[in-house]
């Protein structure tokens, strides 16, 4: 790396109204190293600032009822406009949003960073999506209490992707979604668990024959657990 | 309720490497306050309490090779063994398992609690997840440094499904996945927003209309967004 060339760190900003969440279980282990050590940088913004009034109010009653609060587009927008977007991706994390794939994590890992809305699971108010072309992202098919833990899956899957967080030794290359199959089972020491020994093949230190019997493990797997991606992997044969 | 029946709170054990993450953002707003009045209790147990010899190993390399380390079967035994059981399901977070859905989280909450067991990423033996017959629970198609944020998702989702959890005003009745939809729109607060007004059927107090629209717009989002759910709800109409 030359002088001229800017180190710039991954950087993610999080709107929340429990800003104290955070850094929570992203400040220890492998992404709170990774902080520690410059490789991304975490700015937690409380969306309650721009709340209106002496009560600082966020959220109204649904337009046409029903049960909960809604988040306002006018606050929610105030919220937003004060960030510094630097080209990263404005995500709504939502049950309604586009599930999140590996493929999609390793892109934003790629990126400059990203800017994360917490919501209410009430919603938030449907012209503040559209009015700032927000990308709404689910991390699976279940409803949260809020956007906050959802966030931090999508950041520590995110984090543990950019160069230098993960060692050398736990490369990424063999692990689940890679080409659209659920990763082989794993065995270690001792030899003997409970009666089960280790698969033979593994120990005979025949690497062609111990790729293929896990190929073959990995396509049993995932064609009876997960038969969406394994339709995925046929496909992608032809 | 007589005084021969036992209220038991839902319970949840989580088994980890990183007991300090916990209870980390379930503290916090509405699982938080729920854990402070009793609905549910949390007990964190370390899994490196059973690890081995001076220095508390718990993993070791593959069997067979490749990058990584493997969580010793032994060791993640002897700390589930360690562990009251009381009905409830053993639950391994791993990217290789069932997808984690509302309707699972919901038989869950009914349920007497959890006992979760959060993994490194590289996995756990595979004999210990068929010796102690856990069930493998994956809350989306991405990877993370390790279960515990996955951990952190279920608790939450279920936890708010307890009763007496959210208030009667929040009811969980109509928000995404009920009838495999997603939700429909939401909107409040001002009439106008940046020159977007509210959709002008929400004003006109005709619950009847507004429950049409409110269905229409449901199911035209998830025919576009998720053709896997809008699959489940066409064939649950025959």
């Amino acid at each position: 790396m030359t002088k001229w060339e800017i180190m710039s760190a991954w950087s993610a900003t999080v709107l929340t109204l429990f800003p104290e969440m955070f850094p929570g279980p992203l400040g220890i282990s492998l992404c709170g190293k990774a902080l520690a050590n410059g490789l991304w940088s975490l700015e937690i913004k409380d969306i309650r600032d721009h709340g209106l009034g002496k009560h600082r109010t966020v959220d109204d009653t649904p337009a046409g009822g029903g049960p909960g609060m809604v988040m306002r587009a006018d606050v929610a927008c105030a919220a937003i406009d004060a960030v510094e977007r630097a080209a990263r991706p404005l995500i709504y994390l939502s049950p309604r949003g586009a599930p999140l794939t590996q493929t999609r994590v390793k892109a934003l890992s790629e990126g400059s960073g990203v800017i994360l809305f917490c919501g209410r699971f009430e919603g938030l108010d449907q012209r503040a999506i559209d009015a700032r072309g927000m990308e709404e992202i689910s991390v699976g098919d279940f409803v949260l209490a809020g956007g906050e833990i959802a966030a931090m899956a999508l950041m520590e899957a995110a984090v543990r992707l950019i160069p230098g967080v993960l060692g050398a030794a736990d490369s990424p290359s063999e692990e689940s979604f890679e080409g659209s199959l659920l990763e082989y089972p794993q065995f270690t020491r001792p030899q003997a668990f409970e009666d089960r020994p280790i698969p033979e093949v593994l120990n005979n230190g025949n690497h062609k024959e111990i790729a293929k019997w896990r190929r073959a493990e990995a396509e049993k797997l995932t064609a009876l657990r997960r038969p969406d991606l394994w339709a995925l992997f046929e496909k992608s044969k032809h």
